[in-house]
């Protein structure tokens, strides 16, 4: 089965393996004449680079873009758009006793169960590094929303028992604490915890929030196509994601409608909404409001300290995970949220493009 | 854009509105030889009738199913089964009001947003009554699943404040009490919230969980078709749910690694977990533990007390919302989830059966 | 599988068996605004009625539409169509018998094959009556078609050794002919060619064209999604159909460059070819003339002369197939063939919205 | 739309232009455990390497394929497959000049049309070396259907008016002689027919055929995804095919029911037919037979003789085409549509899998 695939129209297929020749993506669909330059697409890769800061992993890739089709004089094509990145730092040594056995939290036995076998180095096909083809195509989504005034803001909303303070948001700030917080003083504090945490060869998790305004109202369909729920396919396909929220997400559940309802009023001849509970979809709709969005993600399964487990023998055992692991996985999982987003608000924009008829006739002009 | 079909394989469309001649479902990719009898599916719609207990809308609807294709002396033939229900208890009368003007937590904005206008007639396309489709769907996946012995269980787990106590889960109780709560005592506490919300003019939210035993490891995709990935897409695309959780959900954003990593041990010689915070999927493929997912769901947006809207003329206006309406959405909704369960899980059954050529060895006999 | 439907965009899933309680159609992703009538499908479906003249079946059906979904107010909504016609002739009886045996040039044995077992009456799904949903959505394709200038015109070019004069084309005549020839005098002659095929307990085959007029030059897609691709699939999946042309098609494989293509020239301040070998269609996209295809189709398999074949136990048998058959498929293909190119059409419009930045800034107005 | 990609389980998708940095294809969906080598890919793309005889463009081209994702140890993992080639001949100043007109026969027009400009070099995306991703997908499923005893063979039937004997047929011949034929004798008249077209500036057409052999019965579904109708597509897609048959195509529609009619009868116990006019496919779903089909492919646009077209200003002017282009199009696209037929049977192969219940038991052993 094409698992690998995302998308409706603007539709995208990740390939590649942690440590195999290279990794990337297709995207196809997206419309003639975006503006497009490698360095959109870096800028969006540098984001998730490893070996930047003390909290990820020592292991340093260049993770340089190549753009080998779809693109002419500078803009799309309309045609697939092959982005590739070599991987240039394996050390498949550090994984061969993986081989052998099931690492607790991880998918080496998930694999097996269900392909009999698996490229086990570095985590093969399930390693984070898969995220490069989608952070690629989440720049080239990005690319095409900004045409239309669209603006996604993913950041760190906590790490641990830190949350940052939302009257501290400094959004410049998300590019350059190492934690991806948009409060210094928070990130500060994440730090800390975190070298706590790797004292303890233990490891943390998060929670990672995206906003996306401009977007127009609507944009999604009222069915299974929803915008809310494709998001959360979107967020949830992202490894160690283990819920997803929309708008104010699980509060919902323990209020009145009365509170919940978000009330609409008019402001400069345009219908506006007093509030934005419903985090900026109704009926899988966009309501013209910010979309916002939570991921919930897991601390990071690869820790040092020993874990029982079992090994393809059927033998139990006793591991301590090697190899170079970050402590807390959502600071590089920020932009992978933001450009899975952008992915499905992009597809959201073209599916919308034949809603309707009135739409055909401006652009068949009859 | 085909927004209404769902899954891969095993793939329904609904279709039907509101106050249309009648609503259904075509389902196409449904094995041959599945036993199926229209009382599968009546017993899966029967859950989520209306009026049936004082704490949901009065209107009275037989919803008799007729399956109209695709079976043939009491098995599916593989080719597409086409449910019907009529409607029968339209009060359009009711609802012309509504045409006019945008319902708070509705989607008669977004949908005039996007289609320019809107079969208004008791939500018309993105009324509860959609579910109906999915819940007929919903049978038949189960009665797959059942196959293989796979089993599904979804259940109230709150209403506003309410929470059920799990020492006192009693699993026929589900579709006894009124609320869908596993705990009669706690149902008692929750009808009586409720009765004090409709006193208010007002409504409540809730959480509904869903478990599915017997599911073999090595179901799912590790990409984008990862199980969970799919189950959120499945249960966000109901109406009303904010968010959606997978085994421990948002409370592993809190949690150390060594705390959330479920180890492997051996049982009666086959690898088990020790633990499963997981809930039952690791890289988006089933581990073999029980598949656990929670939904939050929002306060019915329709409440009787005057709230702030506007019209399609723009003008700022204050409505009171007529009609019949549940207090809550969650009770009618817990089959809705199931069903959505069922069909992810059955279409992942089929995905997976040519995961390997091993696989497709038994099959082509070669 | 889900092997009932077709389409990317404008989608249809077809339903329904021979002899089962309907049959019918959903139709996803038709844009909301188009203005559409239970009229419009029927005048559609009467084309392809049985029992009309003597060279068709006696079988007769009212096959009466009916609209389900997806219209209010006489227009789409931009929500799923359903359209059901019952099944009021079925007379199983005639069938019971070839339940055990395999019918030559018929699904009997395939469909065992497959599914291990089959609805055997009156051919079940594989019966020609499932084209009846492919007519329903054809006509509302032509609608949303028309509104742009569009006009679909397809005949019967051959019936057996009859070809149309085209000096003697008379568009009128398609429909009141009972061959669906568009000249009287050949039709005559045709009808004369059956009878005696009938007098010899045999069938005849034909060739049908379709040519489409007012197709906007850019629709289709250069690859796999060529407009000429999805038109063979189109009409090659009516069942009897074993050749696909277009434009000139078999004729080109045995001329020179310099004669098949077709010059470009101006007329009227517009880019027009000068010629049409190509049938309308460069390199997978619409050029702007005439859309030309051609479907050749088998006799009738079922014939009432005795036929060697084999049972399902194995022995070898002679048989003669009873029951109620058209003596050429041609007549009643003629609009299925029309409705396939319709719908393959339509999607393409569709599918194009999106193909250009441009485009989308004309809708989403940036 | 995402147009570049084929097939529902078994899926592919190219990239690339004939000009840019590199060509190639991704397949999702091939099964786990398929022993597959770069060597297996390498001998498909040789046979359609340019260069390589006098009857084809003297652009040399290594056309070295490179695997950058989805096998291990020497198989398939189940993952995505990253097939690469190198564009090392591109000599785009050829080129420059048909930026600005549109070759007639040529789909610089349409392309324009669709999308506003167009990656003019080489013919861009609408070249040839597309085909490149095809063919290195169609070595995939050849080597996945080499498993299952299927053996496909494609060759040159006609160029011209020169047509292969087959009481000469000489599989070996197929890929030694220039053109393709599996017969020395008539290969040599062809060569010289093509001489005489070059001496005129002008080109030949031709016919392709190919049979597929060891097929199961059971392949393939009842309506729209039809083996058939996907075949049609599948060798529609590959540029300047006008016409596709199946079995014995065209000339079924002058034919009687009682000669075309294929009879069942018992060979060594299992069922088979005693004719094979239908060319393996009864209704949709493989018959055990010989699957047979014949794609008719056009004479190459590119003549060197004076043409009259019209450029993108709307000036009439006369052109004759410069660059590198074979005299006729077949041998070269042989393996294309080899190709495009493993690809399309694979497909079906793996959709199989799921048609019947039992098929999941032996799978899931319930």
């Amino acid at each position: 089965m094409a698992g690998s695939s995302f998308g409706n129209i603007f539709r995208l297929t990740t390939w590649g393996e942690s440590h195999g020749e290279a990794l990337g993506v297709v995207i196809d669909g997206c419309p003639a004449g975006v503006s497009l330059d490698v360095a959109d697409i870096q800028a969006y890769l540098d984001r998730r680079k490893p070996g930047q800061t003390r909290i990820s992993t020592p292991r340093r890739e260049a993770d340089a873009a190549e753009i080998l089709s779809g693109t002419f004089e500078g803009r799309t094509t309309g045609t697939p758009i092959l982005v590739l990145v070599r991987n240039t730092s394996q050390r498949s040594a550090d994984y061969s006793e993986i081989a052998n056995y099931y690492r607790p939290g991880h998918a080496d036995y998930t694999f097996d169960a269900k392909y009999g076998f698996r490229d086990y180095r570095g985590g093969g096909r399930s390693s984070g590094r898969e995220t490069i083809g989608r952070v690629a195509a989440g720049a080239v989504a990005a690319k095409l929303l900004g045409e239309f005034g669209m603006e996604l803001t993913a950041y760190t909303k906590s790490i641990g028992p830190v949350t940052v303070d939302m009257d501290k948001f400094d959004r410049q700030a998300i590019r350059t604490t190492p934690t991806c917080m948009p409060d210094a003083e928070a990130s500060a504090r994440a730090e800390s915890y975190l070298a706590d945490c790797m004292k303890n060869y233990d490891s943390a998790g998060g929670v990672i929030e995206c906003v996306i305004s401009g977007v127009p109202a609507g944009l999604g369909d009222p069915v299974f196509e929803k915008l809310d729920a494709n998001l959360a396919k979107a967020v949830m396909s992202i490894g160690a994601v283990k819920a997803v929220e929309i708008g104010d997400g699980v509060e919902v559940s323990s209020r009145h409608g009365s509170e919940n309802n978000d009330p609409f009023r008019m402001q400069d001849g345009r219908i506006v909404k007093a509030a934005n509970h419903a985090g900026g979809i109704l009926g899988g709709i966009s309501d013209g409001s910010d979309i916002i969005l939570r991921a919930h993600v897991k601390p990071t399964p690869s820790i040092f300290s020993p874990q029982k487990t079992v090994n393809r023998q059927g033998e139990e055992i006793e591991i301590a995970v090697k190899g170079r692991h970050d402590p807390v996985i959502v600071p590089r999982a920020v932009v992978v949220v933001e450009a899975m987003a952008a992915i499905t608000i992009a597809d959201a924009l073209l599916m919308g493009a034949s809603a309707k008829l009135e739409n055909l006739k401006k652009i068949y002009g009859r």
